[in-house]
């Protein structure tokens, strides 16, 4: 494994030759690439700073070349082998549009949605479609249904309904019942919270580290006394209220410039999660998180307060990609895995 | 009037000596003066670009200079006319910080609680306080004190209680009772709905005119739509949630790009008036707006859609300067006016 994760300039020997996936996330930002071998195992990842709004102005070609940067010499040595893709790459701004489909739906109808690309090169691209709430305020995701069917992977108490919490720039919370998507929401929690910090008064008196050069310490006493807050009486006045505090309680010294940032982060989480929880997400239902280990325990930490337990769900993008591409019959079933107990 | 408003080289001549109060309404951006003649009328005034953000950084030399551009020819024809002064000048950032008082106060005493500033020209400066709220969530407000004691001045049915909305970057909901300030609101809503235009992913599909070049024509229909998202069913979900409706109806073509600014300025506002209603902020004590006429008219067509009616008062802060000059015996009460019921 690690032997082969290390990309050579003639990387052809190291690849195994029983890869069965080549699976593609294919974001805004970023560009990641999974080589499977038997049985969903990932043999080999790779990332590249080769999202679509990197690469989309450059055109068709511009795909290209980032699509043989990724898994040029994965395809070279094992050609037969499937591709799937999910992600903005199948936006109207990606390669090929890949059309939303209806919610109520069942996960393993993903497969049999494609949109395929045929590359310069000769490959056969699946594009994983996005899902679509037609409602009086629709709703849209693309790339959270993969990690939903990878997140469905993992047993979860023995429920067969869940909500899935995906926390991120757009905060998705999808309700599954018997391996179908029968709703979700949206809460733009993580890009509110970038653009008051960065472009609004109360990103002023923050204190804060660039994430890039050090992490800041997370100031859990902060960040709970946001959640609290927001769920609590002073919440009900809304967030657009409520984020003043961050600025006020400061001038009158209460809280501290470097711990400005996670009570604000706790607030629009708490309002987010007492937004949720109107919608009915708090109730029976278990719940499962999918995303960055930081973000998922900030969402742990602030359900806790709102008195629900939440179980994490890794890897679930390559677990998706895989799940998808056997329930489409692209890749072998080798080994019998329990039957869902509703199926 | 008109002669007086026209600013020549020299203007000792046009002035007229009976001056009695000059009024700076000094604030982060602008600073805007008054002349004041018999009664409190306005014989003058003038909008300079010297806003404590763009002369702050020179220190005292950048305020002294933008206090003579702005009133120094009245101060030589009027040498001993006093000089009241609102707004961010009297922050942490401006010429000299003057203290907040604390609330419940009376708008008479805003008077008795100046900070002054001694110019390097001979002049005495009052500047009025802000006023705080300490609170588990403090709330502060500076230069909207001096509105409110204008607003008074202008009858209301013949209620001793009011709410007074203040929309803006900052919206002030403030609750005064028998000419005393009993409590405040802020609500962030001009500051996000700026923040989300121009610095989120909203903002990309919107078609929007440049405010400075060409006012865009204001979409009524889609501003109503906002408000009433807002303040249904789908608000529960709170504002986090409903402003990816912005971007998902314009995605399946039921929101046109140049609607979606105003849909979202409805959502937005709707969500204020939602958050104020929960507040109590909607029930019997009459509302009255003090603000641009273009915001407070959309403030009063949300209003009118959770069934509330809401009067305007205009020249706030002129009245509101002369208002506290006089309560603090800096003004003659040259004619005896009606009492305030409540007095």
């Amino acid at each position: 494994m690690n032997e082969a994760n290390r990309r050579t300039a003639n990387s052809f020997l190291s690849i195994d030759p029983d890869t069965h996936l080549i699976g593609l996330d294919w974001g805004t930002t970023q560009l990641r690439a999974y080589r499977f071998i038997a049985d969903g195992e990932v043999a080999e990842s790779r990332q590249l700073p080769a999202g679509i709004q990197r690469i989309g102005p450059a055109g068709p070609d511009g795909f290209e070349r980032a699509f043989e940067d990724a898994c040029g010499d994965w395809r070279a040595a094992t050609p037969a082998c499937p591709i799937v893709a999910c992600g903005m790459i199948g936006s109207a701004q990606g390669w090929r549009e890949a059309p939303y489909i209806d919610v109520p739906t069942s996960l393993d109808a993903l497969g049999h949605a494609w949109t395929d690309v045929h590359t310069a090169s000769g490959a056969t691209l699946h594009i994983v479609p996005g899902l679509i709430v037609r409602a009086a305020l629709p709703e849209v995701l693309r790339g959270e249904e993969t990690q939903i069917a990878g997140a469905l992977d993992i047993a979860l108490d023995s429920a067969p309904d869940r909500w899935i919490g995906l926390p991120g720039t757009h905060t998705k919370w999808v309700r599954v019942r018997d391996r179908d998507i029968v709703q979700f929401h949206t809460f733009m929690t993580g890009e509110v919270f970038a653009a008051l910090c960065d472009h609004t008064i109360l990103g002023r008196t923050m204190r804060r580290v660039p994430p890039p050069v050090e992490p800041a310490a997370f100031d859990g006493d902060a960040f709970d006394r946001g959640v609290d807050v927001a769920r609590g009486s002073h919440g009900r006045a809304g967030v657009l209220s409520t984020i003043f505090s961050t600025r006020s309680l400061g001038l009158v010294g209460a809280l501290a410039p470097p711990s400005q940032s996670d009570y604000l982060s706790g607030l629009l989480i708490g309002h987010e999660l007492a937004g949720f929880g109107a919608l009915g997400g708090l109730g029976a239902p278990p719940l499962q998180l999918v995303g960055s280990d930081e973000l998922c325990r900030r969402y742990q930490r602030a359900l806790a307060a709102f008195g629900c337990r939440s179980a994490l769900a890794t890897n679930a993008t390559e677990r998706g990609l895989w799940r998808i591409a056997r329930a489409a019959g692209l890749v072998p079933s080798a080994i019998a895995r329990p039957s869902n107990p509703q199926d």
